[in-house]
C-alpha cells in the first residue's frame, strides 16, 4: 500500500453509510409529502429552523401543522432534494453534527425541471432505540 | 465512542462503495454514448424499462438497437447523469436491489447547461464472474 | 450472505470516505471564496489546469493571484460545486488519482438558482504530514 492510500481521519465508513442511508430514506419520505412519516424522523421535540425567514418550528405536532399548511404549494409538482458534501462529526454527549449542501428541484406537469432553492443544512442527530433521529435542523438558504 | 456514533443497520460500507463505483463507471460509459460497453454492464438478458412511455427493452441486442436509434438526439450535447440517495438492499437469491434519484443535464454548443429530466430508478443487480451487472432497470420519470 | 452481497474490488471504504471528506471541506472553502485556505489544500507546487482555455496555473502564489483577479466575477452570487461519480485509484508512488463529475450553480440576489458550468475533473493527490493535498487538478469543461 502506497503512502497516499493509507487512511487517516476519524470518520467511520460504516457510520458514514448509515447516515447517508438515513437521508436517502428521509428525502424519499419528504419528497412524497408524507408529513407524518417525515416528522417521525425527528425526535418528539425536534425542530426545523429557517433563519432567512426567522422561523423556527419545534416539536412534531407544530411541524405537522406547519407542513400541512404548506402542502398546497407543492401540488402539481414533483419536488426532489439533492444533497452533497456531507461532513459528519461527533459533537459529544451522544450527538452527531451533520452538515451538507442541499439543492431542490421541481418537475411540473409540462415535464419541465426547475431549480427551487440552494441551501446549506446543519443537523444535530441523536440515536433513539438504535435509530437515528434529527433533534435540530437549521436550513441556511443561499443568499449573496 | 458516544451513543450516536455506534453503528447500526445492515449495509456494508465496502459493498456500498463497490456499488457506487459501478455507477461511477457505468455513467461515464453512458454519457460517452458508448453503446457497446454500456450494454455489457447488463446481463445478457438484462432489461431497461420506461413505464411512463410503456416501453421495455430486453436483452443486450435489443438494447443496442434501441440506443443506436436514439443516438441522433444526443448529438451536439454533453449529457450527464447525476445520482443521489442510494439505498442498497439484499433482495435474496443473489440479487441486490438498488434505488436512487437521477437528474439528467445537457450542455449545448453555446455552453448552456439545461435540465433534461428528473427520475427515480430501481435496479436489480447480480454478480457474474465476480462483476456486478444490471439484470433489470426501471426508470420512473418524475410526473406530478 | 448471498452471492451479490459479497464484496469485490480494491477501493477501501475508509479511504473513500476520507477522500469524500476532503472534497466536502475543500468545496466549502472554495464556495466561501477563501482563497488562502483554498490554496493550502494544494501542495506548494500544486497546479490547476483549464485545457478549454489553455490555461495552467502552477504554485500557490500564482494560484492566489489568479483567484484574487477572478473574485469580482463571483460577487453578488453564492456559488456551489456539486460533485458525483467519484472514482479513486492508486496511481502508484504515493499518488491517488481521483476523477469525478462537477456541476456548478449560482444563486443571485433575486433568489434565482442558475447553472454556471458542467465539467469532469481529474485530481492527483498526495499525502503531506498525513493530510491529503492536490498536486495537480485538470478541469475539463463539458463541450459537445
Amino acid at each position: 500500500m502506497s503512502q497516499a492510500t493509507q487512511v487517516s481521519g476519524h470518520v467511520s465508513a460504516d457510520l458514514y453509510v448509515e447516515v447517508k442511508n438515513f437521508y436517502a430514506r428521509q428525502m424519499r419520505i419528504l419528497d412524497e409529502l408524507d408529513v407524518d412519516r417525515f416528522t417521525e424522523t425527528f425526535t418528539e421535540d425536534g425542530s426545523v429552523e429557517h433563519p432567512h425567514r426567522t422561523e423556527k418550528v419545534s416539536g412534531r405536532t407544530a411541524m405537522r401543522a406547519k407542513m400541512h399548511s404548506m402542502l398546497p404549494q407543492y401540488q402539481g409538482l414533483v419536488t426532489r432534494h439533492w444533497f452533497d458534501h456531507f461532513l459528519i462529526e461527533d459533537a459529544g454527549e451522544g450527538v452527531l453534527r451533520v452538515t451538507y449542501y442541499s439543492l431542490v428541484t421541481q418537475t411540473n406537469t409540462q415535464d419541465e425541471v426547475k431549480f427551487f432553492s440552494s441551501s446549506s443544512v446543519e443537523d444535530l442527530m441523536v440515536r433513539e432505540n438504535g435509530e437515528l433521529k434529527i433533534r435540530a435542523r437549521v436550513i441556511l438558504r443561499d443568499k449573496p
